[in-house]
């Protein structure tokens, strides 16, 4: 019904029409630093949060809320469809942001926005406040080109302010107020698809499991030469650790690692073939010059579908100018885990707890602290409303939508099984956005193609999303 | 004819009378902080050489000198005895100290010394400024208790500044100057001796080869979801190759580090055993919990005889509060090799090189820098010199002396090359001093008898010396 040319030309007229209002509007939120993990920025991801609440409320939410939790707040919004029988629909995103800093390579102050050949460039442009505001134009496009003064389903939106940090409270907020919650479908708007020719739907996300390893050897830091070669060096330690995670085949060597994995089929692994990928291309992507990893999988499969450990950080001993000849006191290892479905949180905690328990020598006193973890996700792919996610994006986009996974993670497993409901993902950041790097940016365009696919869905889900 | 309880006790009075002006003396030159390995030092460096050239005039010798070098200044000194067939010894010492900074754990500031419990806390008060001035308190010693209005031999001193910086240009320095500082015998004042209770002479030292490698990855930091497990890492690189710099028994791993190596007699290793070692006390000094080194040799033999390699630092990635899951675009580390007689530092440096590019994958850039490189260095133990320094130091503590080696490294061996001529050894530092870590010290009564036995040694020397 709502599914003609008309209706797709009133969305993209009335899009094109507010471009430039909403790239202030993203530009305002984009200069609050909200870096969840810098205990520094609490104030920011705060005040990231209100600003969030404001926006929802002047779109016309008629209910905006934040909603504090022991660490940073999240942003609840509703507005009820007004239809009895309409299908209720949470859209998942969140506010806070990865640290950054102009030192690390940034050619431009990562919190003031800069718009350079259709690209906006800041921290978080892409990830993820970029891909939750599609939802408000979006929003407002829908109400525009439908003559509605309600959304077509009953539409809420949870923002969290702890992804970036493993979202340690979400389980629990999400739990808390399950009932305001309460959804037929959950559309996470925090992946990415193909390529800005390529539009795709992701089917399922990586989990993560994230922790931290400090060493003590020494109280104090001592002379290598009267002390080293004879008692424990906890940088050496440190290195021995990181080095034993993966084998010479790379992989992943934790004992119980790869227990219960759910292994590609087939016809999984001749969809992933099928899609236009060019090596050079995503190495240029990947800013790096050869692919390394697990023995036996494509590149997309390791990515994609393959269980994975990596050292994020390492540090310990003197890292200064020139040299010191010490037996250093301390050192740490900071190390991630993405999950694929058939991996447990709890199980792959305990495996890396005895892992590291058994590898270190005595004279070496260690501590672990594990950040917040996410599960691993996957969509079923016969889902109807998957098909609503696809030909809304096949309406802004004008080309055949196909099918991804996201390497990445998010709370998309919590909300599925928190809420009971089928996680769909509607994402448009490309692969070159940078997310997590310096110089992250947006695509234009995308953003524009992304609101036109949110302000298309709400009617397609009403009609076909059950 | 000089060796008697008569000259004893005028030189042990000598030393009292005159501690407080030489503590005045040591803590004004502890407060300049002379850090080599530190660019923004070099001044600090420049102005520690100034200070002792001034003192060393003031002390009464005709020449006194800075030599400047491509880096840090050396100074030198001469007093001839005016004896024409008079023995000439050379002595040296060095100005440079490590790094230190208030947050390395140290309970005071360590360029402002502090004297506590008869012990003087400072950065350089063992290694090695108090071991340097223990000779011109020692010399004035000598010439009041003999009445002598020149030393008994022809007095040089050679103390440098790049010491602590593997000291890059002395081998050239020594070269330069070959001419002005020939001598018979030369008296290394920066090593240790066992402890307060069993006074030592040292017969060897450790050489030193260290380097900083830096691996390259990614052109920027990326994301560990989207690419994270199928490029390289360069953390993950990095502790990989620090983890295989040893074997599963500890044994150095890299190819060709242990050819040529002199390995100890069994006489060696009973006179090593023989020494009052507890290895209780040995931990306690080490500041750590347990030994662990290289299978089949004891903790002396490990840090005196055996070569060894040692993580000084690692680095690369997120290092700040929580976590950050990016694969890093670099990490470093820093390496440092003893190496025992037999040895080649040439050889040693290509071994690493090679052993580096080889184990590095496809995709790692890397670089390697090499530091200073010292040799290894023994000193015959029959030579009559060796037996003056026993009996100089026998006088001065009043208890047998017994042999001990150096794990450390210093120049000792360019010395014995360029100037042919033995290398003695005149320490009184023990192992708690603390060298290179927070919180040095050096025992006020040991520097006395260090002065006693270097105002001992010019007579004995001159009369038993060759």
């Amino acid at each position: 019904m709502s599914n003609t040319p008309d209706t797709d030309n009133a969305v993209r007229a009335y899009v094109d029409g507010h471009r430039a209002a909403f790239l202030d509007e993203l530009s305002a939120w984009l200069r609050i630093p909200s870096v969840s993990a810098d205990p520094l920025r609490a104030a920011d991801v705060r005040r990231s949060a209100r600003w969030l609440r404001d926006h929802l409320a002047a779109t016309g939410f008629p209910v905006a809320e934040i909603w504090d939790t022991p660490g940073a707040p999240a942003v609840f919004a509703e507005w009820p469809s007004g239809d009895p029988d309409a299908l209720t629909v949470l859209v998942y995103g969140h506010h806070d942001v990865q640290p950054a800093d102009r030192g690390d390579g940034w050619r431009t102050d990562p919190f003031e926005p800069v718009i350079e050949n259709g690209r906006l460039y800041a921290r978080g442009a892409a990830d993820d406040k970029g891909q939750v505001l599609i939802h408000t134009l979006g929003l407002r496009a829908h109400l525009a080109a439908t003559g509605r003064r309600a959304p077509a389903v009953n539409l809420k939106l949870l923002v969290e302010g702890e992804e970036e940090s493993g979202s340690p409270h979400f389980p629990e907020l999400l739990r808390s107020y399950a009932g305001r919650l309460a959804c037929d479908i959950v559309i996470v708007s925090d992946t990415g698809m193909w390529s800005e020719d390529t539009p795709t739907v992701c089917t399922g996300m990586r989990g993560l499991v994230d922790c931290q390893i400090d060493l003590y050897g020494p109280d104090q830091d001592i002379h290598s030469g009267s002390f080293g070669g004879a008692v424990p060096n906890p940088a050496t330690e440190a290195a021995r650790l990181a080095a034993a995670l993966h084998d010479a085949d790379r992989r992943v060597a934790i004992p119980g690692f790869y227990d219960g994995v759910v292994e590609l089929t087939e016809r999984e692994r001749e969809l992933f073939a099928e899609l236009p990928f060019d090596e050079a291309d995503w190495l240029r992507t990947a800013h790096s010059r050869a692919t390394l990893g697990e023995a036996g999988y494509s590149t997309l499969e390791r990515i994609w579908a393959r269980p994975t450990a990596e050292v994020n950080g390492i540090g310990g001993g003197y890292q200064g100018p020139g040299g010191k000849t010490v037996v250093p006191s301390a050192a740490q290892v900071k190390l991630s885990f993405r999950l694929v479905a058939g991996q447990e949180v709890e199980k792959i905690q305990l495996a890396v707890r005895d892992w590291a328990a058994l590898l270190l020598p005595a004279g070496i006193r260690h501590e672990i602290t594990f950040g917040g973890a996410t599960r691993p996700c996957l969509t079923p792919l016969d889902h109807p409303a998957l098909q609503s996610v696809v030909r809304a994006m096949g309406r802004a986009f004008g080309r055949k939508v196909r099918f991804t996974r996201e390497g990445g993670s998010g709370p998309a497993a919590d909300l599925q099984d928190v809420l009971g409901a089928p996680v769909l993902f509607l994402g448009i950041s490309v692969p070159s956005d940078g997310w997590h790097a310096p110089n992250e940016k947006v695509e234009l365009g995308l953003l524009m193609k992304g609101a036109e696919t949110a302000a298309h869905l709400w009617c397609d889900l009403a009609e076909n999303g059950r």
